[in-house]
């Protein structure tokens, strides 16, 4: 069951619809262009997690886009409207914006909610088999190239949906982007983490931001509550290299959570071992969090 | 006045629907993803220009995306219907195809018809002012990263409408990509071309294809047409110098048509006189394809 909920001036918990019944103008510039944002959450016991995070990534991508998108207020009334008329404690919820029917001043906005894919448990058990592509982009292009949007989560996710299926045609479950100058990115729908183990320390790193990839909510959250249980953390650059030589490496996402990694373009990351025990230990930080 | 026909298994002719209601699904993968693909095209005196190179387009699109599309037939169908509908013989019809409603296995297929727009017209004659902006990719990425869609006219074009945002808040009409080897590429909604006069001849240059840009199909209808005036034709690689140095440059697509590039980056290419003469002597040739 999938359930609607749009936000809309007349109804200020937002208006419930139907998403078996056609909801969308096919003028809408989301539609026709690509041009809107959007974020994916999950909801645990009926409480969105870490639902602040969201809004404020989806504020970010907005005003990378100039888009004009409902207040935080507004989410929140319609995401509990969600949760409600769903009524499974457990959900997924994505919050979307378009730059609206084309012609007409107003962005359209929507939740949608729905049960937690079945997929997520299975690759957070079991772990990933990784391939390498290329992102085609330099990791300094973030900053002087403005338009091309890196850094904005934007509904124009047609490569990130190619790039699952080149993956899958080649055996693969997921895909890590690399830069042209040969950095670690981000998967299509995540980021990438890796755990090394330095003596008695325990170090947590991901990508650095400024490569013009998505800040991590959910990096963002293992991160703060990491160190709080005695990780150390750093912040890239990365390369493959530091990818084969981890103890353990994971894409981690709002609905997948941590996923470990088998292998990377058929080599083995660190060993069984240390990916069971730090998935577990990690996992287990990640629970404990908002 | 906007017209939809949806293309229908029960509807051989296609299912006329009304663009003032919703017609999409919420989940559609069109809107949450923005993949899918299209093509825009002129309709003249009741006609739809050049309809099978944009139906060639369209199939080369598709399988870039591994989509299926519906039949050649049933797209000729549905515009036939789409104009009949529309009632007035000049007109802009768009195809477009999505991956269809998530979790469904067909795609969702339409045709769009509405009014030229009069921007193209003033374009046409006032000429452009514009930007050169790095889209961050190298000229032979195409080939080897089949996974960023390089070449295929997908849904996904937050990016195009975000350098045209761009382009416009720096006092610009439109944009010329760069690749970040510094050849010249394409427009966001366009193809580039340049007039060389070498003594007795006059040569028109496009970029090359192979560089990851989509191949015009009004580009590929007024060099064939060219030709047969006399005119001599190359493929590039074009760098800007080439763009600074040409007696007139133009952005060619199905709808705006040859638009003369009055400046780049703020300095004038070729002459008024050069720009004026050679646009009117291309603009009749093109209007004279089928």
């Amino acid at each position: 069951m999938t359930v609607l909920v749009f936000i809309d001036p007349d109804y200020p918990a937002g208006r419930i619809a139907d998403a078996k019944l056609p909801q969308l103008f096919a003028t809408d510039l989301g539609a026709t262009r690509g041009d809107g944002i959007f974020e994916s959450l999950l909801v645990v016991e009926g409480k969105p997690k870490k639902i602040q995070a969201h809004l404020n990534r989806l504020a970010s991508s907005a005003q990378l886009l100039e888009l004009q998108i409902p207040s935080q207020q507004q989410w929140l009334a319609a995401v509990d409207t969600a949760i409600t008329a769903f009524g499974q404690p457990d959900a997924v919820v994505k919050l979307l914006v378009t730059r609206g029917i084309e012609g007409r001043p107003n962005p359209t906005a929507w939740v949608q909610i729905f049960a937690p894919p079945a997929l997520g448990k299975q690759q957070r058990e079991s772990g990933l088999d990784v391939l390498l592509l290329d992102r085609g982009y330099d990791s300094d292009l973030a900053q002087r190239a403005p338009w091309l949007l890196l850094g904005a989560k934007t509904l124009s996710y047609a490569v990130n949906m190619a790039a699952l299926r080149y993956a899958h045609q080649q055996g693969a479950d997921d895909v890590i982007f690399t830069s042209s100058d040969g950095r670690v990115l981000e998967g299509p729908t995540s980021s990438v983490l890796i755990a090394r183990r330095e003596g008695e320390k325990k170090r947590l790193v991901t990508p650095q931001l400024d490569a013009g990839i998505l800040p991590g909510t959910t990096q963002g959250a293992l991160f703060a509550a990491a160190q709080q249980a005695g990780w150390e953390l750093g912040y890239g650059p990365l390369v493959p290299q530091d990818l084969f030589e981890a103890d353990a490496a994971w894409l981690i996402s709002s609905v997948r959570l941590l996923a470990p990694i088998n292998r990377i373009d058929g080599q083995e990351i660190g060993s069984t071992q240390d990916r069971t025990e730090l998935s577990a230990e990690l996992s287990a930080i990640l629970a404990d969090t908002e």
